[in-house]
């Protein structure tokens, strides 16, 4: 629904040939492409090419398309981390161009919007990482937090996990149950050390659990930091850093967001908590996992690219019920 | 289906005269009873009472019941704090008869067992600190978690919120949706530390954030401790105290349990895991809000207080799916 | 979101003075107003009123609006049955305002479109009555089909019921259940017969039976209709019918239309099959109750009213997943 | 849980060497067995095999079992049909073993109680026709309703799918979503017809149309008959026939059973309508597709052939909420 975006391709190896409104009919009258296979060429001739592939696909094909003058925007985890040797540990495979790295801009607008607006190539944030660092990022930068001892909590549908046939995601299993997973180590942890990092010099240092919730979509994230000094603006400190973001929005002091208030809207909803006045803060984070943490993030991205408004095609509010 | 209990009497004012399988039809069949408007009299001459009503019901009915010799399992909040004060502070009440309390013993088998069976009157824990002290005893007992500093934050399906007409936990309201309330200081937190202090002299400092996840049964407790010493095994600590208890299920190491585990067993399982070898200890526990979480623990209750085996009537296996 | 219309006053005599993005936090940063209580002379400064008020309430302000020169469009059944005694009738109070029922127009633009673009007073129709009339036109004006004998089974998402404290709507009373209701008789039975008889000039013989479904949005109409003829192709039928209608989707014969594929959007959704080509036809309609069956059907009868395209502001496609 | 049984094997290709508890950790405690490959022989000294296999499994193994002397109750399709041309149409593939079609007995106790007790190889119902069968037998056996001319509109949990891998029955693909699938024919057809063609001489026409629900279990059918008499006391015919089972209750004239007031009981609910006193019978049915659908009525069954009480083991109450 973009005003200034057309969908000149898209591709699945497994669906090639069929027409996308068949498989989802959804968009039947709106999407009158098929499915082909992917090929660099044919992707070479977009101004803009999204990957939404599995881990170790796009970084196979970014090269020939950077190169070609097309840019890329990468919702997989291949170019997110700066440090090839951490990233081979988390995802178990090699890093084949490892020499991008350097040039890929982390794309979370709200930290990094001036290198996203000179990029070619952008990493998309992985959906808890980007709840979790809009919502640390003020205490970080600001230092009123020990980063040695931070908590995230976080809560996710299902959605989150993708579109691919497994028992542990079928409606029978996973609703009517939570349970966490991960805890001994998810992917997404060393990338929202990285984008912490980038807030401040001292290391950060987090218990990060995920945990899944019966329903498809929304992450909310509970956030546990021991603050450095009581005598802190909280509420303020938010409401200033997140003043001018256009998908930011602190609540008042002491709210309870929940997640479908940002369901299909790309908002990050913020409040922040003193339970009882103790130098601990907790603070509320939630997003779409799909929208600001997925999809909205990477048109807010593409748009920054283009020198559009930074919210065209994405103002959109969220359902409820 | 307890085997040695009758159902002599079932009490509401609401529905006084009303038969109780006309309300509930699952009972048809096998209720045979009306509801009738609650009298002290009646109630009296049964051997137990159980009272499942609003805060502030109980303690006017049971001083008498108690005198005519009847005893009493109240599933309300009643008489689980030892301080009226406390009491008073967070219920937002007068307590009629604050003289009872210190007879009151507080119903968790696990840490009370003995003090249970020769109880006129238990109070039935609350859910969530069924979830939490379970998970937190063992480390709090050895002393080798900083009591100061705990954090436990839980999740909770709806019918935590009781079975009266509200907009929040309306369907089209509570499904698909995930959030935090009670931030600030919810109702359960004087009672979990009330419960932890049992096992320890120091101070607990406690921060609880509940939840509200989008499905009917089930808590989720997920803990996290600041090892005071990294020298300890913890899955042997935690297998060792738990080894006797019926109820209770140590996971193996690394375990993730989930709530649908214990969907309708009195069961609390529980796994213990140290991510990334940090001094962080990250407890994982999942009740049935509505079985151990109450109405299990209740029976539990009763089967010791009647010194019949604490396991009767309630071996049914959770539903999966 | 339209972008012809701006919200100038929205009413509600309990929530009087509170900000509407209070009560409803997606709406922050997009909806600047507090509610006001209910008062005819404010609304009859609007070009047009929408109601979406309890049955009963409309009919007591809509002729003091009308007077002043606004239109309004009333989402409740106030205007839906031309036959003021059948509306007593079904509705259970006496009808304020009969004289208007000549002039109220039955707001489904797919069988009325015209008289809607002249109307004063639109009477939005009911969600059930969109989804069963729009699967059964091109049958019953063709007269392929035995009027007398038709069966309507819907299955409805909950917040067909509104947003009302009430037990049967709970999360944990109305998830994890399926139930008919309202066998006997529901007030969307005559509104569908009135609806149907506006294409034949046969009686209409309806059985109709709603059902509660575990989740939020969407109805799912499903319809048995006898043919007076096998010799007929049903496909063309409804193809032809509807070709020229933005809002509603004739899929491939054989589809089974998912209400998810309408969830937030304007369309109603249509197959048809017959099987083991019997002469029994099933037709399948989805819509979203919330949207073609309610606030989206309003806005596509503003645009009519007001001649701007049937489509203005209507345009979102459904979120899937 | 029964009483007289004893778990001897459980098998699974894919699973041997895997303790059971490991894959359904709700077990944990209760079986202490692991996964054996399926063999014949050791199947063979057990006193009975129950088969909830994929069809065309069953009938491979069944015959050397019986030979053996130990029974055999199939969850599975295999034996359900007792036209082998008709079963190898449905189900696309050869039948091995027709000649054992004509013993097997179709598990329904309530219409064949005599022949499960005497049988060797019992048919376990589908889900589907046991909630179908049991709403229309009283009906067609008094021949008070045309039978040609039936309408059973089925919802289903998604369990009844299995637990296979699979995208269509992915939590974000089937909660929050309702459709019909299989239309045009499913297998559960002929199964029905042959069940009721067991309660009449007439010729069955039915059209049956299946439904998927965003729940995990529960089946309510909805079921549409023409009476060719209106002068019959409909509620009494079926509280006549069902008064001595033990496993069906009929409810009050005109209520509405809610599938969750028999989940994880082995009770089918049901209950009549006449909509406006028409001829037409509404008949609502409902069952817990696990347990009086499956496993539950495999137990029955058991009782049946091994002369225990019918309900040993059985009496569980349905969970609500």
């Amino acid at each position: 629904m973009h005003p200034k975006a057309e969908l000149s391709v898209i591709t699945s190896r497994a669906q090639a040939g069929k027409r996308v409104d068949e498989l989802f009919p959804s968009l039947r009258g709106s999407v009158n492409l098929s499915f082909s296979a992917p090929n660099a060429k044919m992707l070479a001739e977009c101004d803009v090419v999204f990957f939404a592939t599995p881990n170790g696909t796009a970084m196979k094909m970014v090269p020939q398309i950077l190169e070609s003058g097309a840019r890329v925007i990468d919702l997989s985890a291949d170019f997110r981390l700066k440090d090839s040797s951490v990233w081979e540990r988390w995802y178990a495979m090699a890093h084949c161009c490892s020499d991008l790295l350097a040039e890929a801009v982390y794309g979370l607008p709200e930290i990094n919007r001036e290198a996203i607006s000179k990029a070619r190539l952008v990493a998309n944030p992985g959906c808890y990482p980007t709840a979790v660092i809009l919502g640390l990022t003020p205490l970080i930068e600001q230092g009123v937090a020990d980063a040695s001892q931070l908590i995230a909590d976080a809560k996710s549908g299902v959605s989150g996990a993708g579109r691919k046939a497994a028992i542990a995601t079928l409606l029978s299993e996973a609703s009517e149950s939570v349970k966490a997973y991960g805890v001994t180590g998810h992917r997404h942890l060393p990338e929202i050390i990285q984008g912490l990092e980038l807030s401040t010099d001292k290391a950060v240092g987090l218990t990060f659990v995920p945990h899944l919730m019966p329903m498809i979509r929304g992450i909310h994230a509970t956030i546990y930091a021991n603050l450095t000094t009581g005598d802190v603006d909280l509420q303020g400190l938010y409401v200033n850093r997140y003043a001018a973001e256009p998908f930011v929005d602190v609540m008042p002091w002491g709210a309870h967001p929940e997640t479908r208030t940002v369901r299909g809207a790309n908002t990050c909803r913020i409040a922040i908590h003193r339970p009882q006045g103790r130098d601990v803060a907790v603070i509320l984070s939630v997003i779409d996992n799909l929208v600001k943490g997925a999809a909205g993030q990477a048109l807010q991205n593409m748009n920054l690219m283009f020198e559009y408004n930074e919210a065209l095609g994405l103002q959109a509010l969220a359902w409820v019920p």
